[in-house]
């Protein structure tokens, strides 16, 4: 991949990216369809493919995380990527757990990434700022392309990016939904009939806090968390981890929101955890 | 810096990168001259001179390092060196001690530097990784030079670019000394007269093990390091920091040393804390 990488960018073509962890949807290939758009006809679209173990506490479900590399590989042939960059764990992490000779280098954001996802899952940002590191040095791309849909992750290597000066432009694509308005995840394949219907009331969450805010102008976050309590509470199967309505530039909670605020939330539904967010 | 550098790769010119704080004395000049050897007459060779804040505790002597940028441009030209960057503190870390916009992501390497420059200097390293991972961000050298005089540190960085993967290759150059065996260093500048004399007892702890180990083949490193302090005390103005015996590799400590065990030691000697080591 870095022999690729160097030979393109000698060629003078702009090479895209699109970290994933596989099992794709159409939020992944509108990823896809955007980094195209960026780099051109004559450009370069890599997609990678690495369910990154760094990133999952050893509580969560990182071996039963949801694989299908043929499937995966045939969506991104139809949507016209040119390399698919499938590496192992052994050549990401050698002996990671060998000390002193194994892997031992990460990257750390120490501002943004204390909150929200980074409360409930401790250690998981650094994963993610390491992974993404380590795929722009092997892809060097001159754009990569992350979804909205993990507004936190793309806040976090957007500054990244600005702090260590990876020459890289960050493009966040807008959610996908499903006709229900369910945010698209590689999770919700977890979900069967009877919570698939439950996971829903994230999407009422946001429209109820939206409406709010539509007719009040100006609102107590309190007052919103409490009703946003209230409609989670309401599913048999639901359990609220966080809510949150915060600056989308510093990710500062308000305690007044208006327009303009970011709402994101996460929510079990049935063991199956799910985020979504949007600006209000 | 970037712009240039991305102009050159285009070219298929190879980039040479030599770090420094400046206050340039022969061995950085012989770090400039190794990459040239390297990127050859047609490649492009970049000396970055910058006091890293990050990498100073502040009680130490940031404020105060040596600085002469006008001599270090006369010396650098004379090199042949094609670009000296040499950026602002502004520049590198935007608002540093602003929560939450300000500068927040770090690089940690968590085996290698907990001993020695680790232990004696908390966060020493985590700022010497998270500056170089920039300046191979801004200038994407092919090669890096560094100095065998900071052991612990090209090792450090050896083990960042493996684990993150940057596509640089690192060399190490050998420690330049004076004509009494003082390793070249910027802040020999501190020491006056009869210091500058006292100093050579990092040289003479150093021939001393060499010439134990020549002599008995094996020795318990319990034995030398009492030999060592026992030097050191002698010397009026002189404070042993540390002395270790490890593998060259793995920074591990041996008991038994023999030939092939590299030593490291750290001395004040007044105020002013010198390093040095030698592959026995």
């Amino acid at each position: 991949m870095q022999r690729l990488a160097k030979k393109w960018r000698r060629a003078g073509e702009d090479i895209g990216l699109v970290p994933t962890m596989g099992y794709l949807h159409e939020g992944h290939l509108s990823l896809a369809r955007a980094a195209r758009k960026r780099v051109g006809k004559r450009g370069r679209v890599v997609v990678s493919i690495y369910v990154n173990p760094t990133q999952f506490a050893p509580t969560e479900d990182f071996s039963k995380y949801p694989r299908d590399l043929k499937r995966d590989l045939k969506l991104l042939r139809e949507c016209g990527v040119d390399v698919v960059f499938t590496p192992k764990d052994a050549e990401m992490y050698p002996d990671r757990s060998a000390v002193p000779t194994g892997f031992s280098t990460y990257v750390i954001e120490e501002n943004l990434s204390q909150r929200m996802e980074g409360a409930s899952r401790p250690a998981h940002f650094r994963g993610v700022t390491t992974v993404v590191a380590k795929l722009f040095n092997i892809v060097r791309p001159d754009v990569a392309v992350f979804g909205q849909k993990d507004f936190q992750q793309a806040a976090i290597i957007q500054r990244m990016v600005r702090d260590l000066d990876f020459p890289v432009r960050i493009i966040v694509a807008p959610t996908v939904r499903e006709a229900d308005g369910l945010a698209m995840s590689s999770r919700n394949k977890y979900l069967e009939d009877d919570l698939r219907r439950q996971a829903t009331v994230l999407r009422r969450a946001i429209d109820m806090a939206r409406a709010a805010v539509k007719k009040s102008r100006k609102i107590s976050a309190a007052e919103l968390k409490a009703n946003v309590e209230k409609i989670i509470e309401s599913v048999p199967d639901a359990r609220l981890d966080y809510v949150e309505f915060f600056d989308p530039e510093t990710l500062v909670p308000v305690t007044e929101v208006s327009g303009g605020v970011q709402m994101a939330l996460a929510v079990f539904v049935g063991k199956t955890r799910l985020i979504d967010n949007e600006r209000l």
